[in-house]
């Protein structure tokens, strides 16, 4: 088989630095023991005509293997999960049970997550921001309330380690400096054991080491201005 | 094979009905021609151990065939497609892409739809909803546009109608009354297309007619305070 070849930033602000998505996908192949290559994209490039080719919201990863290019973090991993061992149980049932924990994560557990990153980044200075936080953040809290009461002291979510954990775990640290997953200490937990794996501190390395590229134009205006805004 | 169950509820508010996320469900097994039982669930009772135990974020669908206990309407469809002809490929390139464009749904056009939902519905009488909706509006805006960029004038996404478009077809018609999709002629179309589907109309036609329950105490005493909301 072709070496794959991923796409990704070659730089990103610092609370999206451990982040970007292509993470879960360099996890995945770590896991799979399948080497890579990267081609890393410059801010604004992700947005022009040849990545949209392969990306038609002009985002990041893609992934390519000879005639085959794919999009979406979450379908990349499942065709990493599907083509290699490791990342799914043998059983059928065990299968569709983990490619169900992939769904769960991505649209039940992520989107308040994702709410909150508009919140507290995005439209930070925006006065109906902090007025609007206790609703968003009672949202998480009852996804993590349910994840945490079926999780249990369980190891993983579904016997051993699979790619529905692989994405979990990818959603969870999201909240990484927000409290939210450590008032659970199971879930906790769990994302410890996620990030404790040796093929995830690979690919987190990995991600970390590709940041070599610089911002782009009129970003120091717009933290400048995001500064201010946290300030008044 | 043993017919499968599905659950589903048996009243919801006007807004959500015929968008209640069995519908997905419904529409891929008419799809591949599957016959299905339904069970039907009380407001309320979603959230009692006895369906937590099939669905730990007490929402439905769930999907049961003999000893396989499945959640999450997009794991469902695809544990559907993969098990059935009608709904994916052949090949497999062409299988991993329509798995791509489920993804992509769920995890890159519906999470601003979802927060379009919360805004214009759950959190309609907040103060800071309506200043908020342009920002809103905006993040879904991109996503079409750069959806109809990609599906330009093609019939459905990727080759024949598949699992994907399901998916897709059914994300865009929560934005049904928004005149969103409707600023893109071609995304329009699309889902015309989609639900002019006699398996679609089958779907539709059945999650309606379930719902013959009553809503729960304390509804018409929300209503009302959300059209008060409204009013002031």
């Amino acid at each position: 088989m072709t070496r794959p070849v991923i796409t990704a930033y070659d730089w990103v602000p610092d609370f999206a630095k451990g982040l970007v998505r292509d993470l879960q996908v360099r996890w995945a192949l770590e896991e799979v023991g399948r080497s890579y290559d990267v081609r890393y994209l410059s801010q604004g490039s992700q947005k022009a005509p040849a990545h949209r080719a392969q990306q038609p919201f002009g985002q990041v990863p893609t992934y390519q293997q000879g005639d085959l290019v794919l999009f979406e973090s979450g379908a990349i991993v499942l065709h990493i999960a599907r083509t290699h061992a490791g990342l799914l149980p043998d059983d059928p049932s065990g299968r569709a049970r983990a490619i169900e924990w992939m769904f769960a994560a991505l649209n039940t557990v992520e989107p308040p997550i994702t709410d909150y990153g508009v919140a507290a980044v995005l439209e930070r200075d925006q006065p109906w921001s902090q007025p609007r936080m206790p609703a968003v953040v009672a949202r998480i809290e009852e996804r993590l309330g349910d994840l945490a009461a079926r999780l249990a002291d369980a190891e993983w979510l579904d016997g051993s380690f699979s790619a529905g954990d692989l994405m979990m775990v990818g959603v969870l640290r999201q909240l990484r400096d927000s409290g939210l997953v450590e008032a659970h200490p199971t879930l906790a937990a769990y994302v410890d054991r996620g990030t404790a794996r040796p093929a995830f501190r690979r690919a987190l390395d990995a991600q970390m080491q590709g940041f070599t590229g610089s911002p782009p134009p009129g970003f120091a205006a717009w933290l400048e201005k995001q500064a201010q805004g946290a300030a008044a």
